[in-house]
């Protein structure tokens, strides 16, 4: 089976490693604006062959839009456009309302099956692309009745060599749900980060203090804006009504220490605790 | 040598496992008010004997002090009642003023050293330690001249022992920094559940979309109020200070976000990006 991956990086580039592990797909077309990174792709055995975009796609099989969600919904509608009957075409966004609006509007809107692999790095490009990233991890189709059957179970095929666990919900639950599992994550370690280098003006301390702890909030303040802009312009209404809840949330630890309420903040300590229960 | 550790959780035990493993110490002296604790330090071998406060103390060259903050504050009084001035008396804690300050009462201070070992889990007791958990973190001692050079290098052999980068600063400066690296942290953290815990109603939802980066940013959170509220409690001015300017940060985002200022998002993400080169 032939593949064209449009975004040779970090996602793009691990799906391709573990498809053709797997021996799923024999072929890879890449195709990517970085001559850079196709390159580096190259080399690291993660295409067979750089490609324009017209050529990869008429040759595959199953295409995947690997690429920042806003330039996936531009790009979603030359890709539909150059595709028969008999073939596939899946993205790997953030964000799912946006580009199924945008797949909504075309004639082949059932070769497309939205998808959404639940893992990422705060690293990007090619070099940090790994095999294994999936496994275990959550994969999310979309609006899977608008798909057509044999589409459907392409993508599946492609979850279940990627070693997910395959969950279904519509576009528009998925985005309220990862504005509170993912994004608002960014945006608080985004933020720390901010915080930490607005306060601290020694780096050296940072670096020579930094604890685990500190490191492990803030890891994900190392993503870079071309990814992370996009989802949350797509998902801005779920993101500010979480980030709204956030501040609120802040806003009571401020209380507690301010009127000295170390019940109150013993409280919410326990509360927020309850997440041990669902996160094992 | 002989060695008293008051408090077998993650911290004292973790240090006893490394400092045997080392041949530093070769008897250890277990108190703890939990008897379970006490058990399970035996068993795991961390300690040699459990004992009341006073037989251990005085038959030991050196006491640490590995309980929650407020704790370690009322209990130094009496240990240092109880040594000579061959022993040493070493703390653990994450804030050091106010150990300090109590420490500067009693006739015996300059017995006392006043350590932070900048590693922990949000795990606690004697089964969650981990003999190499400091090797290559922080150590941080406070206000060394105020102790004895005899006390001072035992402390200082015993960061060596568990193989940390040493650092010296006076009390209030580690009390400002620990702030901004570590204890706001854990607050984000907290908050961060208590986010979701409110917004995300579907606990099954949360357990199978929970991504890596959400994981990591939440983890934290599992910290428990009994180490975690003496803290903010003791280092309640600076955490103040510095959640201040995290809600201000954070209103940054949602500034942006809903005046679609997308330009000043990708800004303060570029900023935020900076913790890169600082932190590797």
């Amino acid at each position: 089976m032939k593949l064209t991956i449009i975004g040779v990086g970090l996602i793009g580039g691990s799906i391709a490693l573990k498809l053709r592990e797997k021996h799923f797909v024999d072929y890879i077309y890449g195709v990517d604006y970085s001559e850079q990174h196709l390159r580096e792709a190259k080399e690291l055995e993660i295409i067979d062959e750089a490609s324009p975009l017209e050529n990869a796609v008429k040759n595959s099989d199953l295409i995947i839009v690997a690429i920042p969600v806003d330039s996936a919904k531009k790009n979603l509608e030359s890709v539909l456009a150059l595709i028969n009957d008999q073939q596939t075409v899946m993205d790997v966004g953030s964000t799912k309302s946006g580009i199924v609006q945008a797949a909504n509007l075309h004639k082949n809107r059932n070769r497309f099956v939205a998808f959404h692999p639940m893992w990422g790095t705060e690293n990007s490009g090619p070099k940090s692309a790994i095999s294994d990233s999936f496994t275990g991890r959550a994969g999310v189709i979309c609006d899977k009745e608008d798909s057509a059957p044999d589409a459907l179970k392409m993508v599946e095929q492609v979850a279940e060599h990627l070693e997910m666990n395959l969950l279904y919900m519509d576009a528009e639950s998925h985005d309220v749900h990862t504005a509170y599992i993912s994004h608002i994550s960014h945006i608080t370690s985004y933020a720390l980060a901010n915080t930490v280098l607005e306060k601290e003006r020694e780096e050296d301390t940072i670096f020579q203090l930094a604890s685990s702890g500190f490191s492990s909030t803030v890891r994900l303040a190392k993503s870079h804006p071309e990814m992370w802009v996009p989802i949350f312009r797509q998902n801005k209404e779920n993101v500010l009504d979480v980030l709204n809840e956030h501040i609120t949330q802040l806003r009571k630890f401020k209380s507690a220490l301010e009127k000295d309420n170390y019940e109150y903040l013993e409280e919410l300590i326990r509360n927020a605790n309850k997440i041990r229960g669902i996160l094992k």
